[in-house]
C-alpha cells in the first residue's frame, strides 16, 4: 500500500465514512452498502466503492459492508484506532468551549492540557484543566510527547503559536483562528472555517 | 445551466477555491491557475478545471483565471454576491465566541441576532448583540426574514431548537452540537464537526 499515491481529497472523505458507519452502528446496524453511505452524504455510490478500494477490499459484491469490520479499517487507516492527546492554546471563550467539546468520545481524540498567555487566565480551572502558562508550552508538550493541537487564540497571535508548536513537535493543527497558517511541510493544518460550510448551503438557497 | 444536476461535492468545493482566490487578491495577485489552486489546496489541477466547467467559462486556455473575475462569478454561483444575515442560537462560550467571530467579514454573513433560553442570558450584551429570549424567536427571525442560523447550544437541546428554526422559515443551518439533525429536505444542514478535520491529518502522522 503506497500511501503517498493517494490523493489528499480522498483521505479526507474517509473521515465522513467513518463518521456515517458509527452513526448506523449507534443505530443498531450490523451491515451496509455504498449506496445507502452514498445517499446519506450525498456522495455517488461509485465515488465511495472508488475511494474505499484504494485501501483495500473491504466488502463482499452483493453482500455489502460489514458495519464493525469497516469501521475497524477505517480507523487503522486513519490512525484514530486508539486515543491522540491533545493540547488546546487559547482559554478565551473559543478555546473553553473546545476544551469541553463533548464530540471528541469514540472519535479518537482527548484534550489533555489548555494554554493561555494571559496572566488572569492561567490557573484557572476550565472544565477539567488547569490552563497553564503558554511560556512553558514547548517544553510541556515536548515532555508530554503530544502531537496534536488545536489553536483557539485571536487571527493576530495565531501564526506565533503555530510557529511556537512546531517547535514543541506539534505534527497536526486545527485552526479556529480566521486567518491561514505556514507551517513546514511536515505538520499538517486544518482550518475550522464556518464560512465554508455555509456557502455550500447558501448555493442551495433561491 | 441545470443546477439540480451538479453533485453536492463538486458544490462543497467551490468554497475552497473562493477562499484561494481570495487570498490571492489579498496578496495583490491579479491572475492564476488550476495548477496553483490545486497546489495550495492538493488538489489536481484536472479536478478544479471539470468541476468549474460544471458552471460555465472562466479562463481561457494558456492565460489562466482572472482572480477578481472568477471571484465575483463564484460568489454569483454560491449566492453570496451579497451578506446574508444570521442568527445564532445558544448564548454560551461556543455561540458567544461564534457571534463575535471576526472571520465572516467579506465572506458574505453577518451575524444578526443572538437568542437563549437562559433567563440569565437574556438580555446580556455579546459583542454588539443583546441576547434575545428564544420564547420569541420563531416569530423574530419569521419578521426578519432571515433564512441562516448557526446552533451552539447543547447536543441534546440541538433538535428541539432546529424544528424551531425550521418552522421560522430557516433554510440552512450550521450545527456546532455533536448531534446529528434532522430537518425536511428543503432544509441544508452542515455541521461543524473538528474529528473530521482531526481524522484527516492523523492519517499524515506516522
Amino acid at each position: 500500500m503506497t500511501d503517498k499515491a493517494i490523493p489528499d481529497i480522498i483521505v479526507g472523505r474517509l473521515p465522513m465514512y467513518l463518521r456515517s458507519l458509527q452513526r448506523m452502528a449507534r443505530e443498531g446496524r450490523q451491515v451496509t452498502s455504498s449506496q445507502e453511505i452514498g445517499e446519506r452524504l450525498r456522495i455517488s455510490a461509485a465515488q465511495i466503492r472508488k475511494d474505499l478500494s484504494q485501501f483495500g477490499e473491504f466488502g463482499k459484491q452483493g453482500t455489502g459492508y460489514n458495519i464493525p469490520y469497516l469501521t475497524g479499517e477505517i480507523q487503522k487507516i486513519l490512525h484514530v484506532d486508539h486515543d491522540w492527546d491533545m493540547v488546546v492554546v487559547g482559554a478565551g471563550e473559543l478555546g473553553t468551549a473546545v476544551a469541553r467539546y463533548k464530540g471528541f468520545t469514540n472519535r479518537g481524540f482527548k484534550v489533555k492540557m489548555v494554554f493561555d498567555s494571559d496572566p488572569d487566565k492561567i490557573g484557572l480551572q476550565v472544565g477539567e484543566f488547569v490552563v497553564q502558562d503558554s511560556a512553558q508550552m514547548v517544553e510541556t508538550i515536548q515532555v508530554a510527547g503530544i502531537k496534536i493541537a488545536m489553536v483557539a487564540v485571536p487571527a493576530p497571535q495565531a501564526q506565533e503559536v503555530a510557529n511556537q508548536l512546531v517547535k514543541a513537535g506539534i505534527r497536526a493543527i486545527l485552526n479556529y483562528a480566521p486567518i491561514s497558517l505556514n507551517v513546514p511541510s511536515n505538520v499538517s493544518v486544518q482550518q475550522i472555517d464556518p464560512s465554508i460550510h455555509l456557502q455550500r448551503m447558501t448555493y442551495y438557497i433561491k
